[in-house]
């Protein structure tokens, strides 16, 4: 069982994260809360997403799996204008799910989850750690999308630098002091990450958002942010490209 | 003789609307004012404007016939800014229309009307017939646009429902109480609408307008509204998309 | 040796302008400014600008010249919001050209200058002299683009006019009086020019520039005018079409 109302821009903002990498997802639901755990058809990114009961503006649930296709469910956030409250319900018996806007009712066939497996999610200790606004992120990220299709990630225990390299042009962010909420890097680290997947992400998170950058040589990057004004909680893995000298 | 000037946003309102059946158009001309009579080339839908005289800025006539093709008047359009006022003339002589906004003179040839005949407007005697905002009926159209070519209208003595039902999804918009102006149905009636005729004319009609809506089951629908602050009055037909069942 | 620094509009307006004609340019720096003398690679335009060293914030020059490629100018000119400050250096032992945007460092390879040779400004006495705001030759502009691929400029004692004949379909924007900052021609002038060339450098012309006209029968039209507050000068000529009859 299944039922909820949630405010139109935090389904939207949920949303457009998860569907940086794909379209067809699982969630896992509980009284507490629902939880999702995904990776991409190419297995570069791994999402895992947490949000709480709180994060709903009322929330009813026994232990269940909902299988939606987030295409669709787009196609319902934009009959919602901004201050909208979306009411949601899993319509077990018919294998459907339920969005109610106002007047509008909306429904569509539940996807069948049984084929989807939880992949698992990494436990890395990564050893620098950058807590920065992804608006700086975002700067980056735009400079390097005419140059490359890669982006450097490199922190210092002076600077956390985003720069990349072309045949004959070459960017860089250097990102230091105020610029910064934190930083914490017991020795220099460098890794190569695909800028598509990076900047799609990074498009994808609102502007004042903090992101936590963890990251070490050679491993993949872990970011951390919330959403729904903190009741919401991402998890982000990126692999590294392997530079081979 | 025709000579007149109007208003550019006025101008743009009423080429909106007959744009959506038809480029080339044949204005019938007289001393009160224009009228414009047209189908469709697929002979799906029907519109009958009236434009009296008093919608002008200023206006003067003698009967006559002037044929358009509406994808110039649009260029010329884009010539003006709101507020602006467009003047026009036919040059009976040259076989020409003048256009005039400021010191930009526009002219071009008239469109053949010697083959244009005027549709025979249906008359019928639809029993549902339902008052209601266009915004409501554009929320209903843009909810239907991602589920089928087809939407469905349904009235009964309760409410008035725009609906579309597809393999996997539905969605309904179901209007009552403070969300209609008026709602006068004798018995249910139901009928099924190629949307993109729906939804083409729907765009074309200024939020805000209230269209009354006249229906019965498998019959075609009549809309009727007004623009130009009520100078000018539209009837469209729309045919019913027969289930075959 | 050159090192300054530039408002990101000003920039911006300097390389719009200049990439109306050409992507690969080369700027001629002396201690007093930078200029450029480029044409089109069909030959039908000319354009020269000198941009004095008070455009700029801060301004440090030897004589050299320097190569850049315009498209890759543009996305720097991306990463600057309104209000910054671009920090330009040229790097002679690397080949390289520098900007800085805040935190950004953008580096790219000089564009080689060996073989681009300046072209001779031609030194033409055109007897019209027309002086006009740019928005009233936009909307010349915008009116003609509807209708053929060419534009007619003519001046009288009495009026400047832009006009357009197509088949079907006329145009006109008749300038006099108070639509003109100055009006001085001697006999009447008249000539047909390229509406593509025309019109994209009159896009790229900020609203509210006053323009000089200078034109005469089936000569080219030089046109003059300033940006950057009046320290930056262009002079563009036009090649008329020569018209057959």
């Amino acid at each position: 069982m299944f039922k909820a109302e949630i405010k139109s821009e935090t389904l939207k903002g949920l949303v457009n994260i998860i569907s940086t990498l794909i379209d067809e997802v699982k969630f896992t639901i509980t009284p507490e809360g629902m939880t999702l755990k995904a990776v991409d058809p190419a297995h570069v990114a791994m999402i895992e997403l947490n949000v709480k009961a709180k994060a709903f503006e009322s929330y009813s649930a026994s232990s269940t799996e909902i299988g939606l296709d987030l295409d669709k469910v787009k196609t319902v956030l934009k009959l919602a204008g901004p201050g909208d409250i979306i009411a949601m319900e899993q319509d077990e018996d018919k294998g459907r799910f339920v969005f109610k806007i106002g007047n509008i009712t909306r429904s569509m066939n539940l996807v069948d989850t049984s084929s989807m497996n939880d992949p698992k999610v990494p436990q890395l200790s990564l050893s620098a750690n950058v807590v920065v606004l992804v608006d700086q992120l975002q700067r980056g990220m735009r400079a390097a999308e005419s140059i490359s299709d890669h982006i450097s990630l490199k922190a210092t225990s002076e600077f956390f630098e985003l720069s990349c390299e072309g045949d004959t042009d070459d960017v860089s962010l250097k990102l230091q002091g105020s610029d910064l909420d934190s930083l914490d890097v017991p020795s220099d680290v460098h890794s190569l990450f695909p800028l598509d997947y990076f900047s799609n992400l990074l498009k994808a998170i609102p502007a004042g958002t903090k992101v936590r950058v963890e990251l070490d040589s050679d491993y993949p990057v872990k970011l951390v942010f919330g959403l729904a004004g903190g009741e919401a909680n991402v998890v982000y893995f990126l692999a590294p490209r392997i530079e081979s000298d």
